[in-house]
């Protein structure tokens, strides 16, 4: 007997925003896949339907974003997990040049359609700098469920998006430093030489570190589940790590997932797939939700929208093309689409920029906007992109 | 990339409470099963150490509280879906002896017991009430990690703690209502037919219903996972129903993994049994972090404390003892031993209590240190109780 979730109204709220939110995405990702369309368009479609701009059953609150964020670490942990025989370091140099020109030319066609619109120079800055961001797990799930991941170009947008998360943190850091006066160099090396530091530290040792670690914790630890507790662990510390070194805690959660790629067993695989299943949705609709449909009325605000969300595509698949193109023109594709989806960190710079009070409400519905569609179209176009595509 | 977390001091934190918590959960469960004692013992002792009353290092949040209430439901989820041949109707009268002896006794003894030290009646009530409660969440825990649920004394504990949890709802419902004024005996019988009838209908018919179902859902579905979106979907939607019915959510939950035991796959057991071996130690660390070990200042009150601790365990052990008189004199013991832990159901009772203003400070300390110590001691006990036993 437990009163405990029967006698707050609180509980079952919650309890039917859970089910609310799970249900319509898997309910509407069903209906993608029926109509030939990736899953994760259904689950992007069903935040926007249940969100405030439509139907309004559910609002962005504090409980579905910590599901979101968890969401979204256990989603890059999951890929991480199933690249068995991926080193970081083998497609090197390649992916070095497909991140490098796909941060520089998105940077700079942002920047000067806001300029050409008559914007000032902080808010064109702060523009293109959302447009250099990639949000990889969008793409990792599409890979994943088609069960790509191991083809050459997905392997080469993974490690392109780790390294376009350190260049995008450099570029925001250079926007937003000189927005508030001069730029601190030394800080900024510092920030660059720990992140790069820390991605390849473990990059390197990880996998290598954990195939003696985990059958040595089985046999010495008496808990039932030793593997899944280890998993956990590196997960959240290496999260947690990843913050502190300056890059993203999905960086840390995909590298933990890749140091255990070779050493767990498939039922510990199962377990951690079993929460990535259950909270992914909460990141996908989370991103929906946010989509605000009223930007549409104004037309100058429209016609903004559509150069930035056309630039937003087209400077990656050429950025990321050119420095793609020893893949043949269908790899340069391929790669170019994986790299399209900004997701939520188009928004975070576009919050942090707002934040500063050196974005106005426009611009920023357009960046949010940017960022959600993008999202939503490159599951389309990566599904075309990849037709015929075999598993290597 | 993603700011989203890297940027927010809050995501950090967030990450860093959850590692605390899981790690020092696991690290506690570790060294008691070396010492020879249960797990669950050690991760309610994480939560006494870490907690505002040892060392402080975390204290009770809303985001705690989310995770340990998903917790204990995931917790009856599996338990539920662990008992592969288990009927509730079959164990059907020796349970609802055991539950009816085991509310009686309890009930009676804790309001004599605060009567006989002068407290005024409705104070009375209302710790005889909380003495009622049984937490089966601990004692389904102990006996699955001992490999031991399909014994017929653990699956008599399951059933009447099911049943426990009907009357003590009504129990309450009765001591809240003559609190406030005379009884309103229509609502009561209402909450009474609804409570059992919920029960009894998904007891009865979930089983077959849902081996009928999951295969034909399996085979219509294109999305991957639908077994575990199946299992989730009817997880949240029985614990929401449960809620409405006026019974714990918690039993909603158990009753939607015993539907589903012997329909879904290994797999998907896998996939649940992780979400689960990840939240469980929210649960029983949240326990542990209400402990307050200043109760034992007061000598008056450390005398009602050693008193209603005393009643709380002899009266499970003989009220539900003489329910399962049947069994024979171990088998009664182990019934007994098994209901005795109160959990984080007495903890509600009491704060419904102190809510309405009929149990001053000191009481309420006595409440709480009860259901969390017979929590404590139970699983000790229960591997006493046990020791000897094999799976049938």
């Amino acid at each position: 007997m437990a009163f405990l979730l029967s006698s707050g109204a609180d509980s079952v709220g919650l309890l039917l925003n859970i089910l609310l939110v799970f249900g319509a995405a898997k309910l509407l990702a069903e209906v993608a896949e029926i109509l030939g369309q990736p899953g994760v368009v259904g689950e992007l479609l069903a935040g926007v339907l249940i969100g405030p701009s439509v139907l309004g059953w559910v609002a962005p609150n504090e409980l579905l974003n910590v599901f979101s964020e968890l969401g979204v670490m256990f989603l890059l942990f999951q890929v991480g997990m199933g690249l068995k025989d991926f080193k970081l370091t083998q497609v090197g140099w390649d992916a070095v040049l497909i991140a490098v020109s796909g941060v520089i030319v998105p940077f700079i066609m942002g920047r000067q359609i806001m300029l050409m619109l008559g914007h000032p120079g902080v808010e064109a800055a702060f523009v293109g700098a959302a447009m250099v961001a990639t949000s990889v797990g969008i793409t990792a799930k599409v890979l994943a469920d088609m069960g790509l991941l191991s083809v050459r170009s997905s392997k080469l947008i993974l490690a392109a998006a780790i390294i376009d998360d350190v260049l995008g943190l450099l570029v925001l850091a250079v926007v937003s430093s000189t927005a508030k006066g001069p730029l601190n160099y030394l800080d900024l090396g510092l920030t660059a030489v720990l992140a790069i530091g820390f991605t390849l530290v473990v990059a390197i040792f990880g996998t290598r570190a954990f195939e003696k670690i985990v059958p040595r914790f089985d046999s010495a630890t008496k808990t039932a589940k030793s593997q899944f507790i280890l998993s956990m662990l590196l997960l959240f510390g290496l999260s947690i790590l990843a913050s502190r070194a300056g890059v993203a805690a999905i960086i840390g959660a995909f590298l933990a997932g890749m140091a255990l790629a070779s050493s767990v067993s498939h039922e510990t695989k199962s377990e951690t797939a079993g929460v990535t299943e259950l909270l992914v949705p909460f990141f996908l609709v989370g991103i929906g939700m946010r989509m605000d449909l009223t930007v549409f009325r104004d037309p100058g605000t429209l016609t903004m929208c559509g150069l930035i969300l056309a630039a937003a595509i087209l400077s990656k698949l050429i950025g990321c093309g050119i420095g793609a193109w020893r893949l043949g023109y269908r790899g340069a594709l391929r790669v170019g689409t994986g790299m399209v989806p900004r997701g939520e960190v188009g928004m975070v710079v576009a919050q942090i920029g707002a934040g500063m009070g050196v974005i106005p409400n426009d611009v920023f519905a357009v960046v949010v906007f940017m960022s959600i569609a993008t999202t939503m179209i490159a599951p389309v176009m990566l599904k075309m992109a990849y037709r015929g595509a075999v598993a290597e």
